[in-house]
């Protein structure tokens, strides 16, 4: 798995790139977060990913801190291994949210579909957006950006 | 730049990662977004990144629409080009954002930097969150996603 990204390691997004840059990673995520997948077999029918690959990405992801590995047994069969979310690999909703919005809005087709995210307990929708800490949303095209240290940032 | 990722090209996620999912291509948009560069030599010594690599790259965001090339001249100079983001590519400010925080928070170091967004014109800061219709912010935490046609999710 590549690693470095040249100079800018201290930067937040190329650090969240070194993980995620691969793009079988995400889709990995995305079906554990969205489908459910747990299971070896289920990743592979639903992404049609050569066997190889999804063990080299699964290992990976377990390295990573973005999935945990669990053992578990059906009546009559040896055990097996299924590949659960972590905390830090549940958080990627944000990234799957956005990846989501921009392939909606910006490759629109008229057979697509998108994760429809909600409450857990009481099925609200809700969608990603910018807001300022007085709680209004703010649209994308009228932000700009400038980078940070992170320790300014506590609490953002 | 490779394209196909198998089974699933309705999905949302998918669409955007066949564009979006090589590294250097977001890091491409990064340096526009965050960084104001739009000159080859500017993303080259930016990003540390071979010349032809960096060709490819922003050749293939022209074709994707996310930058438009423009022509300048300075004084004395024969003309050159630059590279200036488009609506389409100034929208990923919401992906941009998504991964910085998931860097941030999850990939912590003392000496991270990050983008920090606010409002172009009175410098408000924002921050990227989900929100229901009523404006209230939902944790990431609280939130469960299923996949659903397109056309279901208009206004959202």
């Amino acid at each position: 798995m590549p690693k470095s990204l040249g100079k800018d390691s201290t930067c937040s997004i190329a650090r969240s790139l070194e993980v995620l840059g691969d793009r079988w990673t995400l889709l990995i995520v995305r079906e554990a977060l969205i489908a459910g997948s747990t299971r070896f077999q289920e990743f592979r029918e639903a992404l049609g990913i050569a066997p190889n690959l999804l063990t080299q990405r699964l290992t990976f992801l377990i390295e990573e801190g973005l999935l945990t590995r669990r053992t578990y047994q059906e009546a009559g069969t040896r055990s097996r291994h299924e590949y659960v979310l972590t905390e830090a690999g549940r958080s990627l909703n944000l990234v799957i949210a956005a990846l989501s919005d921009w392939g909606r809005t910006r490759r629109a087709r008229p057979d697509g579909t998108s994760p429809a995210f909600t409450v857990e307990d009481s099925d609200t929708p809700v969608r990603l957006a910018f807001v300022t800490d007085d709680g209004d949303q703010v649209g994308a095209g009228q932000l700009v950006a400038r980078r940070t240290p992170d320790r300014e940032l506590v609490g953002r």
